[in-house]
């Protein structure tokens, strides 16, 4: 019984992500209440961002009004070193700790486990490019410490492997995060951390 | 370090109902990533709901093609009942029970338990003016059995009486809902349903 542009919109908004099929309706009807001005500026918005916004032609991170990003353009950035993130997310997350200083390079997708074996492998053309192009030497994979993030790092670093570069691969250190409680730890990071026990003065 | 149309469109979508702070970023990121097909259907399709659908005339339902909605354009429903709901949701749930043959009116809120004393309280024009223009004796306040729902089925109530209509007024029955067991049901329903024990054959 509802009017067919309702079905089609919630329909679209349902292959969005996060978004459930209750939502979509939700979302919808907010639409359907909202003003002109709301409206209109929502419009403007998206419209907007997929004019204006690109990904970087180095490292995949967002650029709008150049080709490339903030990051890659800074000249401060050491450039021999790179950092290989899953998401644009964990890219934000390292800078605001302020603990790296090298480039990026964004993969914007991982390996999946569950969909292993018909899944297409990830894109390492671009990374590629960005090693010739700045004489890469280090690089410190930064995927999540999951099974999804474990798998995408060893199909990396195979990879750069296989292709003989000259460049030191790192891993995120592993061990007991901060304000963790030793009786709630996984017993993987705990033998790690024994095993590793840092000196301290 | 993220570009400005990034930002609005994420703040834009933080504005919609059910999308939190990080959900936001991963749709904006979808529509980045997204190809043109899916991004100018998506446009249109929004640009189509909000231009091609209004809220009905008389009952606020949603219609496309009409002033009124399918339902109160009709012939075959019974003009002088009418069931009010909070939301259109709940309109549809109605309809798909077959459980009435009347029309609607659809509030399209709630009087909200937590903002009662500033809230302002719910706009009744519209209902007044179906119930002079089809004559309504029987009104059914379908309101949920919630606090919230309550509240907005009693001002409702008030109102009706305070205008002095020929109207009979129902509100849901109240009891134990099919197939819930007996040890978790609330004290209240249960209390009800005995006291208004039906005569089986």
């Amino acid at each position: 019984m509802k009017p067919k542009e309702f079905e089609y919109f919630v329909e679209a908004l349902k292959s969005l992500p996060t978004i459930s099929n209750k939502n979509a309706s939700k979302i919808a009807y907010f639409f359907l209440e909202a003003d002109e001005v709301f409206y209109s500026q929502f419009l403007d918005r998206l419209t907007s961002l997929k004019s204006n916004i690109k990904f970087c032609l180095n490292c995949n991170n967002l650029t709008s009004d150049s080709l490339y990003c903030d990051i890659c353009n800074t000249d401060s950035r050491d450039k021999n070193k790179l950092c290989i993130v899953s998401y644009l997310e964990d890219l934000e997350k390292i800078e605001a700790s302020n603990s790296f200083s090298g480039l990026y390079f964004v993969l914007n997708t991982e390996i999946k486990h569950k969909d292993l074996k018909t899944a297409k492998k990830i894109n390492l053309e671009k990374l590629e490019n960005m090693i010739n192009k700045f004489h890469v030497r280090e690089i410190l994979i930064c995927t999540n410490m999951t099974i999804d993030g474990e798998l995408t790092s060893s199909y990396i670093k195979n990879f750069i492997k296989e292709k003989n570069y000259n460049i030191d691969l790192y891993r995120l250190a592993l061990g007991i995060p901060m304000n963790a409680s030793i009786e709630y730890i996984d017993w993987e990071s705990l033998k790690y951390s024994i095993e590793n026990k840092r000196k301290i003065d």
